[in-house]
């Protein structure tokens, strides 16, 4: 039932962004809805100055996480990489078959083109999503947490960000942190 | 500056949709980018289901509430309808104009087609943001919240619906609140 569907995905609204709660501490951090607001906005910006199929990388972005609404927002320290990947598999074909089939099968195709990592599209939304991580622990270092609990989540996105345009911005953003 | 777009628009994380502290007491209401995220996320479903011009309907979502990342979350105890919507174009064109221009152009104009409120695209996002409302409005019914003090968000849901694929919807879940 669609419905259904659309009460699933608003409980991203509910699920904390663990690693600020793991690693800095923080009671009452943004949600994972939060965190993919941000994130589509910035890869729609992205898209377009990139000429690559916007339609596409807002759809991709805005169903990333979307099996976290049932899992949580899991860490390392939680569950092995693989065994994520399985529930998460799993549970996001439960939460798409409240669709009509079309939909559901479309969204399931975007779903795993994001997990392959493999197209121009689906490259730019893990990088924006790392971004995103930078941009937030920029604003928590804003708000007075320790620059020092934050460096790793820094080192992360430094790692994985290859696009240029993304690594000017995340300079400008550490830059000023 | 790119970076102080995505900086101003990852605030609405941190603002309230105020109908829920004004009419509900919640302290912690969900925020803007909560809403924005379900928002669009519903308005992708419906937009396919239709089969209307879905990159636009994402994008028009997306950026139909950015300004209340600087007025806030305006309702209208606090201000005039006439001046707020001058105060939020105002602002729209200050936030926007952090963008390279022909970006800040295509995002003005969308932005723009959502307050005139005159396409299919601009409507849908109008009604599904009332559904969200709807729909969040259950939640809290769900988690304790008084029925009595629901009942005027579910009313300016069901009066403003025109779409039947949504008022389905919005029958569903006004009838399992």
């Amino acid at each position: 039932m669609i419905n259904e569907f659309f009460e699933i995905a608003a409980n991203l609204k509910n699920v904390p962004r663990k690693g600020w709660i793991d690693k800095l501490g923080i009671n009452s951090p943004e949600s994972v809805a939060d965190h993919c607001y941000s994130t589509t906005l910035m890869a729609m910006v992205f898209s377009d100055l990139q000429k690559l199929d916007t339609k596409k990388v807002i759809k991709i972005s805005l169903l990333h996480d979307l099996a976290e609404s049932i899992t949580g927002d899991l860490t390392p320290d939680d569950i092995s990489k693989h065994e994520k990947k399985e529930l998460e598999e799993k549970t996001i074909g439960q939460i798409l078959n409240n669709l009509p089939e079309f939909l559901s099968k479309e969204y399931s195709i975007l779903w795993k083109e994001y997990q392959d990592n493999q197209t121009n599209e689906s490259k730019l939304v893990h990088e924006v999503d790392k971004l995103e991580m930078a941009l937030q622990a920029k604003i928590y270092s804003d708000q007075g947490q320790s620059k020092e609990k934050l460096q790793s989540f820094f080192d992360s996105a430094n790692q994985d960000i290859q696009n240029e345009e993304l690594k000017k911005i995340f300079q400008q953003i550490f830059n000023t942190t």
